[in-house]
């Protein structure tokens, strides 16, 4: 097979909850990326932080109650800190991994930021709940800064943020560089963070982008052969969990749009992902996107298994 | 003059205590950054990160003291956070500062761990005052974990962490890759995350590394021409602050020796600067270190001020 420029989109179930969690995840996650690089791929991977932002921003925000000289740490920032912390642990797991292989590649990370247009619509219908939740009175506090929240079924109140597409990579460059001269790279973690253009200026974006849409982003300019998406199902199902569910093999294009219209993806979980897979697949012929489970990349990308998408 | 290849040390100063003086201070660091940058310079930058990191371990031991599930943060893995923190930041601000100037050149962070050795004489005395002060209650309870706490001049309890000596920085290919590419890259921020190899792993290390040492490390790697350590004053003096002052233009490797055991410089202040520089030119002759202030970096390299250190 012939070797292929591969991003790989780690969910955040294959990073953990908290600390120690994440030490053991990571572990997981490297040998299926050092199955990749094994095989002769270059392996450009980004992942999700839900839980590391949530830590960190809930922090953040213990800290400027508890000492107000600490100004809050805007979202932007929390993603900063979050990319630091994951990509420390992400990139050290998988060296090791590789050198337990006889394989000495260079793995680095790079802080990204992702544009976004501040007339994204998704800015007037924030939906993404961040941090913990809050009384009635904290969430009243929240909102008169600035912030949305929205009380959330019986279990109190929580920010949300608003989850926009990302536009470009900021730091494609680097990036590029890197994964041209045959090294391993960890970017656009958490999607990103988030940031405007402002005339020749950057500036911190109140959101979360998807980091789905952010690898698939990604995969585009780094013109990327595959686009594999991890999650928690080693196939894409129709009619999913009911008696007549069909497992996916492949689907083109139009079929996928098909069965997006007729509402076989719930929101929130498999729809993102399908919808930033058909963004990747749709913008050169050739790519495929791999939807499947972390154990089965491998066997995925050779044909064996998962769900592919192609034009 | 020749283009030089610089690795550019910048203080806490450089950054501010919070996150708006952050903001402020990373703009005057820019330009300081960007006069090198066009005079065709290929600027490396490193950076110090004790508030920043303070902020962040007193944030992380208060989620821990509030929410027990959330176990503590090693400081390895609050000096990654500080790094994508500070690392956002200051390419940003770099970034616009060059368009400004009409000047498109990729800037990005690199998170960086340096490799120092677990029997370093530093880790059997922590001298790095770390976090928040404590009562002498609450510094019973870090001893209890394992954590070294010292008494502060009457101002309560504070944890120490070792200041051991950089050996090796892990992601340097990275970072050499890009800066051979004439991109602008921010590297072992902080002094870089302390790790220990442990066979084919790192392991986080309870200590702060000394981001002047890291910097000459990192220069030595690089084969840079020029280190320069940015500090508080213009130029290194001898009988700092008496009436027999001297300033210095230069000094040879033996002279800064000499300096240095006739108790010249203060040692948490001017002798690491001093010491970190005779590491960086005694490697090989030709590259000079120079220690200067922010806004006389320009100058100090065409040899107009600050004080240069060569063989």
């Amino acid at each position: 097979m012939k070797k292929k420029k591969v991003v790989i989109a780690l969910g955040g179930n294959a990073l953990g909850n908290n600390l120690p969690e994440q030490m053991a995840a990571v572990k997981k996650t490297a040998k299926a990326i050092a199955d990749l690089v094994e095989e002769g791929h270059q392996v450009v991977i980004s992942h999700g932080n839900g839980p590391q932002v949530g830590m960190i921003h809930i922090a953040m925000a213990e800290l400027n109650r508890l000492y107000p000289n600490f100004t809050p740490a805007p979202m932007s920032v929390c993603v900063g800190m979050s990319q630091g912390y994951i990509g420390y642990d992400l990139q050290n797991s998988i060296r090791t991994e590789l050198l337990n292989r006889g394989i000495s590649k260079p793995v680095s990370t790079i802080i990204t930021q992702v544009c976004v247009d501040p007339y994204d619509e998704a800015f007037s219908n924030p939906t993404k709940p961040i941090g913990r939740f809050m009384s009635a009175e904290e969430a009243h506090i929240e909102e008169k800064r600035g912030n949305h929240c929205i009380e959330d079924a019986g279990r109190g109140f929580r920010r949300v943020v608003a989850s926009p597409k990302p536009l470009d990579i900021v730091e494609i460059d680097a990036i590029r560089t890197l994964v041209n001269d045959g090294q391993i790279v960890i970017a656009c973690g958490g999607g990103g963070i988030p940031v405007m253009r402002q005339d020749n200026g950057l500036r911190g974006a109140s959101a979360v982008i998807d980091k789905d849409f952010a690898s698939a982003k990604l995969a585009e300019l780094l013109d990327a052969d595959y686009l594999i998406i991890l999650t928690a199902v080693e196939k894409v199902a129709l009619n999913y969990g009911k008696p007549n569910q069909i497992l996916l093999d492949e689907m083109t294009l139009e079929e996928a749009k098909k069965y997006c219209e007729e509402g076989h993806f719930a929101s929130g979980s498999m729809l993102p992902k399908i919808q930033a897979s058909m963004e990747f697949v749709s913008h050169r012929s050739g790519c495929r996107a791999l939807i499947t489970k972390l154990e089965k990349a491998k066997e995925g990308i050779l044909g064996k298994t998962g769900t592919i998408l192609h034009q």
